[in-house]
């Protein structure tokens, strides 16, 4: 990550270019990973021309090139000036993500600078990702695969979802996943989520596709509710295998489901389908969320999908650092797709007293169409069997 | 803990009479748990005098007191109005915690009105804890303890420190360890950490006690590496069992360690018998460090107490809703304690070529004394007997 950090720190150079912009000075862990591929505590200053001045709070024995380690950012435009960069007239801050009180003591360390909220600009130059990061979620992919393969060996009749979820957990770690589920926003999981019966329909403060009860400190997914007969079972946790996110669901079921909920699955299934025709450079995303609508309404499903109570209004979103990545498959959108988006789609439907159907699968965009990340069959698994 | 709410509201209005603040609006996930003891997306605004109201965007269906849905919070201010609320003159906002754009929203949201960052405050507020808030503390402890007893039972030799992690958070949550690690502030770990060997000293970029390698993307804790005859093993995983956390940490060994790792484990143990002698209401944070730091240089340890190559400059901290609470007990603060402080203590050594040693636990502070939450036995159990 670190020998492709150069090229992640030209294309936000090439954006800084582009819009007239000095430098940035970035210093939360994602924009850290992204543009350092190293985490440090304090601040990566990139100027639209030259190199990245890395000032360094911690690690104190932190080594890589131009470092410079200080105690406060107040430092840092006499050091700037030392290795004679210019003070910046137009800095572009993480304004969505740093806490007022850190903009405005940064935005007094260059009195005479406009500072510029480039949250939402930063998080598109992330959304079209390098071919190092492509690989990385890519390989995020084959091992979520592994080990979602897995899921059947370690189900038991009688247990819950809760403790379904941990042992699922555990495959997931054995195969190499790191635990953090990073997400953009005030928006919190615990490895992912495990929908069954009506707790599938429970609408969440979150922006997840889904909702479900959880624990009323974090209310999402599993609740512990004991797996039974005739139940969906939906499995959706993040694969952070490398750092960069792939994000994968499938569904089982505890014995038979009724034919409503495989006709909904089978109805996700060519959702999917007909997005892989369409998913290309150029593809708009509100066309890519009516055509899912189209599928899901052509087959009187609409009212249950992506949610029945509190329903989203999207079916897919990127992937990357963090499990909310640009851009999102919404109605309204007119982002188009661009070559080395990673894309999650993930058409659901909840059937009263059975669960959430559905699967989730990351593809990569490429210029001519679309390549599925995640290999692994769609059908409903029946644990029991 | 929403039974609760109420008293913690009453604390935030005691604050913001005192300070001459006329209401609050907060948003974050922590302070609507605190304020509100559920989470919802949208702001709870608290007036200094009168009840909270509501303002939710998600879920659609939240049922409780005066709730008001909205879809921006431009409505807000018409909203108080209706009810009859003056519009605030001074308004406290979570100024380190929400981000710089969402403070300037809400700032136009009330043109005439002062806006304040009040997030040290609210860190003050929660510092003191409720009864209630003590007794899920406690119950987070007790879980905490009964799942370390069971830690040897998954030791297998040739593990690593990953892989023996993998089967201790599966102990945690098959207890009801919640897995969500929240902290304030740039910093993350996924549950916690396992540290043996010379990877119990690498320099963190957290503010963490101690730091370890951890994978790149995390850099904390345990590194993959095989657990061998010699070496400690530090256990400080985080105890999410009811959304408040205490903190705990157990040493363990492979086989028997050099005679300097007990001297160093016995002198954390001395520094532990010590403070539960002074914490008190009314002790003063910089003198417990003092102390502390006192009785490593008498036992010639100060060079590796707190880390060696990198050095934490405090030996304790709040625990509540997050892992790092004020206050903490560092040098040159003059915080004194408080009865209902929760407060973790962690003398922790660095030995070269062992890994490290001593003790955390996690105590209530009482007007006369302190009670120790986290009762367990201080000895470094041997994993190999």
């Amino acid at each position: 990550m670190q020998q492709d950090a150069p090229n992640r720190v030209s294309k936000i150079q090439d954006f800084l270019s582009k819009k007239k912009i000095d430098a940035c000075l970035l210093s939360t862990t994602v924009h850290m990973l992204y543009s350092n591929g190293r985490i440090f505590n304090g601040f990566m200053y990139i100027p639209a021309d030259g190199a990245p001045v890395r000032f360094v709070k911690r690690p104190i024995d932190y080594a890589d090139d131009c470092v410079f380690f200080i105690r406060k950012p107040e430092q840092i435009p006499d050091i700037l000036l030392s290795l004679g960069y210019a003070i910046p007239k137009r800095l572009l801050l993480e304004g969505d993500e740093i806490g007022y009180s850190n903009w405005i003591r940064l935005q007094q360390c260059f009195p005479a600078c406009e500072c510029i909220n480039g949250s939402n600009d930063l998080r598109r130059v992330r959304s079209i990702k390098t071919n190092a990061e492509v690989s990385l979620i890519r390989q995020s992919a084959e091992l979520h695969v592994k080990a979602y393969k897995k899921i059947p060996e370690v189900f038991r009749m009688g247990m819950t979802d809760i403790e379904f979820s941990i042992e699922i957990e555990r495959l997931m770690r054995l195969e190499g996943n790191l635990g953090l589920f990073r997400t953009y926003g005030e928006m919190e999981a615990f490895m992912g989520s495990v929908l069954t019966g009506d707790n599938a329909d429970v609408a969440s403060p979150y922006d997840f596709a889904l909702g479900g009860a959880g624990h009323y400190t974090n209310p999402i997914g599993a609740a512990g509710i004991v797996l039974s007969d005739g139940k969906s079972v939906m499995i959706d946790m993040a694969g952070n295998f490398t750092g960069y996110l792939d994000d994968l669901t499938r569904t089982f079921s505890i014995g038979k489901l009724p034919d409503l909920a495989y006709k909904a699955h089978d109805t996700s299934i060519e959702i999917h389908l007909k997005l892989q025709e369409l998913m290309k450079e150029g593809a708009v995303c509100e066309e890519l969320w009516e055509t899912s609508l189209a599928i899901a309404k052509k087959a009187h499903l609409d009212h249950c999908f992506m949610g029945k109570r509190q329903q989203a209004k999207f079916v897919g979103h990127g992937v990357g650092l963090v499990i909310n990545e640009l851009p999102v498959i919404a109605a309204k959108s007119k982002d188009t797709l661009v070559s080395n988006m990673t894309i999650a789609i993930e058409p659901k439907f909840v059937i009263d007293g059975v669960g959430a159907v559905g699967v989730e699968d990351t593809y990569l965009i490429l210029k001519d169409g679309c390549e599925q990340l995640t290999k692994m069959d769609f059908s409903i698994v029946d644990l029991t069997k």
